[in-house]
C-alpha cells in the first residue's frame, strides 16, 4: 500500500532510494532515522551536502574532485610529474593514495568504455589524458582500470593508443588478494596470478 | 591518509557515515555519486529531506509518524476502535499495514525496554497507551514487539499491566517464516513453531 506514507515522506524514501547502494528497505530506514532525529542534526547533514555540491569541481588538469582550479595532488610540487596513473574515477585515486605507493599524478577518465550503455571514447577524458603528455614530459602510464570487461576494453583502446606515442605503459598487477586463500580465489585471478607468477625473492 | 579529501567532502562523507546501515565506504560511495550528480537533483535530495523533517511530526494519539494532528489511520472513521496493535516504531505500522490483515488502530512505543541502554517504561509511550483504553473502550491489545530480549522483556513488561485491567492481550504467533525451509530455521525458532503447533485445517 502507497498510502502508507504521507506524501512529504514518500518524496524522502524516493528521493534516499535513488542514491548507491541504497534499496527501499534502507531508504526508509534512514527516512525513519532522519524524522527521528533532532532538526539541526538533520540541517547538519543536509548543509554539508549542498556545501560539498557547491564547492567540489573538477581538477582542470586530471578531473579528480577538487575545490580548487588544480586538485591537491596536481598543486603538490613533490609530485613526480612523469608518470600518472590513468583511473576511471575519483574513488579510485583515494583508493590508490592510501597505499602509500605512488608518488606521480593522477588522470581520472570519469567512467569506462562501456559500448552496451553507449559510453565511447569520446565521452571519457580521453584527449585531455593524451594532451597533458607532451607539456608534463610523461615517460610512463600506468593504467588502473577495474579488472573487469569495461576496464579491460578501456585499459586496451588506451594501450593501442599511447604506445606510438613513444610512453611506457603499463597495468596494475594481477593475482591473489594479500590475506587471500588460494582454495577460495576463482579460477581467473588464480590463472593471471599463475600467468604472472615471479621470482622467488623479487 | 584523512588528507585524500577536501574540508567540505570529508564533512558530507562523515554526515552521510552517522545514517543507519551506511557505513564509511557507502558514505563515499555516495559522497561521490552526489558531487557527480546534476546541482538540481541534489537539491531535491535535500530539500526533500528538510520539508518531511519540517513538516512531519508524532500523531496526538498513537504517535505514529503524521503530518496532521491524528494521523491517517487514527482519523479513519472506519478503522475498529477496540483493537490496538502496540509496536516499537512507526516503521513497523507500515508493514502491519502491508499484510492488509489488520483494520484496528495503533499505538508507537517508540522503543522497547532495554535496561543496558537505560530506557525504562517511563521513556516509551506506556502511560499515553493505557490512557486510550477507557475512551476508546478498548478490548484487545496485539502486542507487536520485535521478537528479541528487548520485545520479549517489553512483551511481559506490558502484559502484566494490560491484563488487570480487564483487557485481551495477545501476541503475534512465532514460527516458521512462510517460504522457509524447515533446515535452516534456527533451533529458537522451531521450537516456538512446536510450541504453538496448531490442528490442521484451522
Amino acid at each position: 500500500m502507497a498510502s502508507a506514507y504521507s506524501r512529504s515522506m514518500q518524496a524522502m524514501i524516493d528521493a534516499l532510494a535513488r542514491l548507491p547502494g541504497v534499496g527501499p528497505k534502507s531508504a526508509q530506514r534512514i527516512a525513519f532515522h532522519l524524522l527521528k532525529s533532532e532538526r539541526e542534526d538533520v540541517l547538519k547533514l543536509t548543509k554539508a551536502i549542498e556545501e560539498a555540491r557547491g564547492s567540489v569541481r573538477f581538477c582542470e588538469r586530471c578531473f579528480n574532485f577538487s575545490e580548487t582550479a588544480l586538485c591537491h595532488i596536481c598543486s603538490d610540487e613533490r609530485r613526480d610529474a612523469s608518470t600518472i596513473c590513468v583511473v576511471e574515477e575519483s574513488r579510485d585515486v583515494v583508493a590508490l593514495e592510501k597505499t602509500g605507493q605512488f608518488r606521480g599524478r593522477y588522470h581520472v577518465l570519469l567512467g569506462a568504455i562501456n559500448p552496451l550503455e553507449g559510453t565511447g571514447p569520446e565521452h571519457l577524458k580521453v584527449r585531455e589524458m593524451l594532451l597533458r603528455i607532451e607539456p608534463e614530459q610523461v615517460k610512463e602510464i600506468i593504467l588502473c582500470l577495474n579488472p573487469n570487461t569495461e576496464g579491460d576494453v578501456t585499459a586496451m583502446y588506451l594501450a593501442r593508443l599511447l604506445k606510438p606515442l613513444g610512453v611506457r605503459v603499463t597495468q596494475l598487477a594481477m593475482g591473489l588478494p594479500v590475506g587471500g586463500d588460494l582454495e577460495y580465489a576463482d579460477e581467473v585471478t588464480l590463472g593471471r596470478a599463475l600467468v604472472g607468477r615471479r621470482e622467488v625473492g623479487d
